[in-house]
């Protein structure tokens, strides 16, 4: 289906399948680390794309179908927010898609460039988790409860992989992120690092916790690594009524931030 | 690579694909929902194969390679509460496995015949939830904070499929688990129903929570169902600090048990 535009939208068209904008999309689609390199995020879905505008990120690039361009007013309002804004067909738009459910539009945003970390601020340092659902669930944990940051060191999953970005559901973008860091490059946080273990004296949710702080989270089959268990200040268990059980490291991040924030809030411990 | 064992072993082994019991496992295999009619549930590798053991359960059959039979003096051993065991080549073996990552050694357990919901005991309420890895992830944090059965509505995903025991760890062996129910099936419970929402009065962690009680847990995209909602005795919503962002329902269900468990050890709220 073709439709009709004025001039000066049919001037936003883009209907040559190699043109560079859609061409640097589907390179950032064959890669899930590519961004790193290109600096640029593409985003599928309106959610996304509302949640980087609420949160005041400026797009790059706003791309839709023709039939959303007509269908959405609420849609055509962002292009306000992008530097450019292109109409492509559902067929061209297709071919911009990684999800399974279809979608009809996007946007390409600018990341920070070499975002740092933040000293003095609650924070959220993951050590090396694999998988892109826990690491989206703990991104939105880590925004629901107040952190500022997330630091991911070395061979943790791409934090705006397109999977960890669906996984997130927005939450990248009230938060500074910071990857690909070394265990010694969290000496500049500048706050006590806590981890949970099963074998800790100190029992979360009696007594204070330090505040700021930095939860410390470990790779789904491992755990914190040796070297960087050493560097925390404290460890806690999460008691376990029910026995010897483990949890999930996104559920065992959700109580541990809960603890941290509810705790802060009503006894600040120093 | 073919080992030689003494005639008692020997006698153990399968050589022929189309055995029945190899049929029976890659049935099971073929179709995630398939143990509702069958009754039985494959399990691969040793980490679910030792929690059934760990909490009593008996083995229909116990699979192993030839080569695992050889080094595993351990799995050697789980023979014993084995009705049957098999010894099956590698190759065999490599078409009995789900996994990615390639295992040796599986079991057949038959599951509790028509099991029933328990009144009057801590319980988790599954509303129709989708994605394995949650529901995973929800199962381990009910087994950890002491509850006694985890009830799935009907639309939930298939508690004993392959993704959701390899998310849950182990933890379904500790719970009574009862799929396919409707909202009135929840009258049976005699506990008070609870479920978070963001514009409920109360507050989790201010105030004691009933106890027992039953928590329900909602769709990721929908949340719990109107109806279900109206049968709910109270609605608690989680403080956020960090502002409006929604929690992965993992996330939420793991701070909720987190909070039902260590309360009602400190402040039973009758």
């Amino acid at each position: 289906m073709s439709l009709s535009f004025p001039p000066a939208v049919e001037a936003l068209r883009i209907s040559a399948r190699d043109n560079p904008l859609l061409q640097r999309i589907r390179k950032l689609l064959a890669d899930p680390g590519g961004y790193r390199k290109a600096g640029q995020v593409w985003l599928e879905g309106d959610h996304l794309v509302s949640a980087a505008l609420a949160r005041g990120w400026m797009l790059e690039a706003l791309v839709m179908t023709d039939a959303a361009w007509t269908a959405r007013a609420d849609w055509q309002a962002w292009a306000g927010q992008a530097r450019r804004t292109a109409l492509v067909s559902a067929e061209l738009f297709r071919g911009l898609c990684s999800l399974e459910s279809p979608v009809q539009v996007g946007a390409l945003v600018s990341l920070p460039q070499a975002p740092v970390i933040q000293p003095g601020v609650f924070t959220v340092v993951l050590d090396r988790l694999q998988d892109a659902g826990n690491v989206g669930s703990i991104l939105r944990s880590s925004a629901a409860f107040g952190a500022r940051q997330v630091l991911a060191l070395k061979g943790t999953a791409a934090l705006w992989s397109p999977k960890v970005l669906r996984a997130g559901m927005g939450a990248h973008f009230g938060l500074s992120l910071v990857e690909a860091l070394s265990a010694d490059d969290l000496a500049a946080l500048d706050v006590p690092l806590l981890a949970t273990s099963s074998h800790a004296g100190r029992v979360l949710g009696q007594g204070a916790l330090p505040w700021p702080c930095a939860w410390v989270l470990g790779h789904e089959g491992q755990g914190v690594s040796a070297a960087l268990m050493e560097r925390c200040a404290h460890t806690v268990s999460i008691p376990q009524p029910g026995g010897e059980e483990s949890l999930n490291v996104g559920a065992a991040a959700a109580i541990c931030l809960f603890a941290s924030a509810t705790g802060a809030q009503s006894a600040p411990a120093g």
